[in-house]
């Protein structure tokens, strides 16, 4: 963000507002939509930006709310820049349109501790100097990434990552297989009349994140413990929203999904 | 550092130099001790704080020109912080002595990735609420070292090493360890007669890090390509001053020591 400059941001989740604050300490940020005010449940109608923008930020993945973007919004020449440690890896995506793209390693790449940042050269010469220089893309460009010490176990797990996504087909195959897994999970929501309540819009569902709740927190305390019982941990929804999240990302193998899905059926069964 | 507020640096090589150079982005800093005239060969004779430093910052060990405190300099009250990064776990040392201790992990701790800090109560009180939220301590403090996701395999390994340091006789016990590799290797420039030159002046030999020159640069090429053919490789010098240097971190056993001074002696024998 250029000193005097306005940045644009695109509130879908929980992962957006904390991008937003740290920009605030920077520089003059334009909410040019948010979607909090409906629990964050869907991607927003309209987009308004500022007059210039320095960049449009959004989150192509909110894991907390389970919200995805599947197509991206047309934001004219406007630099955008997502946060996609989320979904990074999980689909084919058009990385000409994005000005800068960043994400952490630890959903879909490899251990946590590496960050992997795709940047326009030329944001890398209009980006500040005032800044520390870790904070710096231009310190990492210049200097091969190996400025600092990097976290080498954590890069070459990623790269064999990277091998085991190739002898499975590439993007195209990992994508088939995270629409099957996510499939198999919102379709026991939808068949489901209702005891199960998804949070997304159905236009809006994470392939990554599918968040639901039951009629009860009850219900949901006995689902979570009984889904550990038969060998699925994690299920709990994150603290500031509660109910129930199914992760999806790249490692989960499509029997997991089905197990889930199939206990889904069996609980409702049971208790609806 | 609090706004308005001064730091002190003490210079002792080119991570000290580093340290500095973020600190002026910051705020006001004063140099304190500078050895850089002398080539950054020993610690300084004077140390000349300003009139009510924030903190002042040495750096326990610099890894490029073979520096290392042995004993602390008395600073009064004024709260001492270290770079310990490649000496930490080392020796034995006063934890209370300082106000606010960081390091790295990759030397003597466990893999790249991970980085240990030890703060005083009051410091985190006292830091800068204007910093991006990642470059506060209190953030850590206050989401136990959780506000990221954390590099666990870092960590994990982290504790192996601790398990290992444990079993090995603790600090003293590595200490020991330490002085003898060190030993080993500056034994073999002090026997040679002025063919290896030590960088360092004897009171301000690091353990960790030995640096040295051979007659020419020539011979300093001949020495690591023999070393290498011996099976001992990275005893180039940093390119930024040459020479050879041999790290002796934790992990290196005596033995390896051993075999460097004999080649030493063999290599002075064929080419002194």
């Amino acid at each position: 963000m250029p000193a005097g400059a306005t940045a644009d941001y695109i509130l879908t989740g929980a992962w957006g507002e904390k991008a937003v604050a740290e920009a605030r300490k920077i520089g003059d940020v334009h909410v040019a939509a948010d979607t909090s005010a409906g629990g964050y449940r869907d991607l927003p109608a309209t987009i308004t930006l500022s007059a210039q923008p320095a960049y449009v930020h959004l989150t192509s993945n909110e894991t907390i709310q389970g919200v995805q973007w599947h197509n991206l919004p047309d934001l004219g020449a406007a630099p955008l820049i997502a946060d996609m440690s989320s979904d990074i890896l999980s689909r084919p995506f058009d990385a000409s349109r994005f000005a800068l793209i960043y994400a952490g390693a630890q959903k879909n790449l490899g251990p946590a501790g590496a960050t992997v940042v795709i940047i326009r050269r030329d944001l890398l010469d209009r980006g500040r100097r005032d800044l520390p220089t870790i904070l710096s893309y231009a310190t990492y460009a210049k200097n091969d990434s190996l400025y600092n010490t990097p976290p080498a176990f954590a890069v070459y797990m990623l790269d064999l990552v990277l091998g085991w996504i190739g002898d499975l087909g590439g993007l195209e195959a990992i994508a088939q297989r995270n629409q099957a897994k996510a499939g198999l999970v919102y379709g026991a929501i939808d068949r489901s009349g209702g005891f199960y309540r998804g949070h997304a819009a159905p236009q809006a569902r994470s392939l990554m994140n599918v968040t639901f709740r039951l009629p009860s927190e009850e219900l949901e305390k006995q689902f979570v413990a009984e889904a550990k019982t038969a060998g699925m941990v994690g299920l709990g929804g994150h603290r500031s929203v509660g109910g129930i999240r199914a992760s999806l990302y790249n490692a989960l193998e499509e029997e997991s999904a089905q197990a889930l899905a199939a206990f889904m059926d069996e609980f409702l069964q049971r208790n609806g």
